[in-house]
């Protein structure tokens, strides 16, 4: 049974600081007050500062799916050749968006837990000179894979007049992106993981090349609710607005989360923070003996992927952390369920969390009699942990 | 400025309970869970019995355009026969969005604040028998009219193979409504309306045949984050979930909100409630001498729009009614800006928040001369409503 002292560390939702929490039981005010509009304004200003775009950014009522969805639907139409290399849960779903709307998607499928490689996209641009859209994903939860962004969005400019299409769900806020320096025409966000705001809004920003296309497709583009140009002229009103009915709380609370971000931590502290904790519980696993899933040097700074030892099974592993120490982390998808357990390490959470989860870790493979020194992971992590937190300007 | 004492008396987002409010303050878990796919169950189990049918109810993180978009993207494709008749905002929307997947629309413009006859949807079907879906808003919130929907089920049942699709988005939960036995096919309804919870949730039902239709349609179907089959596949998993991120809190807060409306009010005593409201509401209204804006006999029991009397300026009426006496009414939409204004009275409020509407908009006209007697409208109102309460049962 779900228990309020349960540690929510799986790759989101993040737990969400009862500051935040709190906003939402504020009274619902008008969505078309100017009171409203006040609070989407400042929400999509925040927002630009952390996708770091000049360009558009439009804030969604749904899940970050919607959001992924609104980038194909909005610039592909059918037959259109679309690039989308796999690897893992969630680049697969851009496969089936493309799909769903009739494109001609070239699969290019990777070993689970293996990185994408620039060159591999530069040679099947080569090969494929007609893609107008690479749809890529960062971090891909499903396998802790962190993927080299900046080095394929370069790739993609030279070689083609694609657009590029990046999911960053689960990495923007904590981890280095840049939309507008990256050249990413349209990157996409949930509220749910390193903006550490209850799920339920998703973001998407538009580039200038972005806007060239949804206008080329025209009357061929087919989706409503979806809609980005529906989302733009709202949003240029007088009073800026959302095209349909948004989830107000939500607004509340996103405005308090994202002023913490960009105010009070500051969005290179935040990004700082996530890789300092990424590095402690990479290296705490390490040091407990284990061996990590994804591909050394492209690991994860938000979820970090490890192999479940032989001998050790999953079910008793999460099973343990959380029934005894209250701990709750998560296990492996698809192909990978009972291989790898994952712990997500993102969004407001501070060192307490990282500590604790793995300090729980520890004692719980200690509990399933894996040879294992208590004292030496955790050990490790505070090391990391001590001499990061200085490099974190106060 | 916005004050939290402000009384939010528009058609929709409606005032929400602080004990509503309050779940959202907990902690976030998994929405991967047993704890969290119980709470989905229950939801969707009171749905049901809200929208009263033994058909499939699913729930969308979005507004309540998202299902809207959903019961045509699902069952139209390019060149269908959609027959809208259009005599407001919201259905002047369904509209646009059959357009938007490439449907041949047949528009049936009637005079906003006039009622869909049953007549006119049988010539129409008669006339256009290849019609495969029929798109009707039953609570129009943007003239206040109320249509009758049973009968216009039982005409499109007679006439043609059409699917029902009805928006019940501002009545569902204070107007009669029965899905099984109207013959509706796909139901839409929203949150933040008479379930009196916050916005950002959207349901749907969906009868045997409109899984036919969607069936039929197969691949010539283009939609992703709102394809139903996606909803169905999820919810029928041995844990029922939903296919992408649901917003959590948002989902505790209507769990406590149909449960008020289903186990403790009772939904008869709901509907029954509002009836009575919109009386009071009505009555008092003319009491005062002003008149309402829709036909008589098809007025909402949700939302009263009445026309502003000569002499009265919308802006000073609904001015000085929020800054003097915080109550928040709504104008008119569209061309109806200045000609009318709008009492929204749905959702979990009481009988206080009626009677405070209608003191405070007889204050106000008296404020600005106009030629009323203190005390006789609302006066007419309390006859209502202690004569109407009665009659719900204890």
């Amino acid at each position: 049974m779900w228990d309020e002292r349960d540690l929510l560390m799986i790759p989101g939702p993040t737990p969400v600081s009862s500051k935040v929490l709190r906003e939402m039981s504020k009274p619902i005010m008008s969505h078309r007050s100017k009171d409203f509009s006040e609070i989407l304004k400042e929400c999509v200003e925040m927002m630009k500062e952390i996708f770091r775009t000049k360009g558009d950014v439009f804030i969604v009522t749904g899940s970050g799916t919607a959001c992924m969805d609104a980038a194909i639907s909005n610039t592909v139409s059918e037959g259109d050749k679309v690039l989308v290399p796999v690897y893992g849960k969630f680049s697969q779903r851009f496969v089936d968006i493309a799909k769903s709307y009739g494109a001609d998607v070239i699969e290019v499928k990777l070993e689970w837990g293996k990185a994408l490689r620039p060159d591999l996209i530069r040679d099947m641009l080569r090969e494929n000179p007609d893609v107008e859209v690479v749809a890529v994903v960062h971090n891909e939860t499903s396998t802790g894979i962190r993927n080299p962004i900046r080095e394929i969005g370069k790739v993609i400019r030279e070689e083609s007049e694609a657009l590029y299409v990046l999911d960053v769900i689960s990495s923007l806020g904590g981890d280095d992106i840049r939309v507008d320096d990256f050249g990413i025409d349209l990157a996409i966000a949930g509220s749910q993981k390193c903006l550490a705001t209850p799920p339920g809004l998703a973001m998407i920003s538009v580039s200038e090349r972005a806007w060239e296309r949804i206008e080329e497709k025209g009357n061929r583009r087919r989706t409503y609710y979806l809609d980005l140009k529906r989302y733009k002229g709202s949003l240029e009103k007088e009073v800026p607005e959302t095209p349909y009915t948004p989830s107000v709380p939500l607004f509340y609370a996103l405005r308090e989360a994202l002023d913490y971000i960009v105010n009070v931590e500051g969005l290179e502290n935040s990004i700082k923070r996530h890789e300092i904790f990424s590095d402690a519980v990479r290296s705490a696993v390490r040091e407990m003996g284990l061996e990590l899933f994804p591909e050394r040097g492209y690991e994860s700074r938000t979820v970090t992927a490890v192999k479940i030892p032989e001998g050790i099974e999953d079910k008793e592993l999460r099973g343990r952390m959380r029934s005894k120490y209250r701990v709750i982390i998560a296990g492996g998808q698809d192909h990978l369920s009972g291989k790898i357990f994952r712990i997500g390490h993102m969004g407001s959470i501070t060192e307490r969390e990282v500590l604790i989860t793995i300090s729980a870790l520890e004692m719980t493979l200690k509990d399933l009699g894996f040879d294992i020194e208590l004292g030496k992971g955790i050990g490790k992590a505070e090391e990391i942990i001590s001499t990061g937190m200085d490099q974190i300007a106060k």
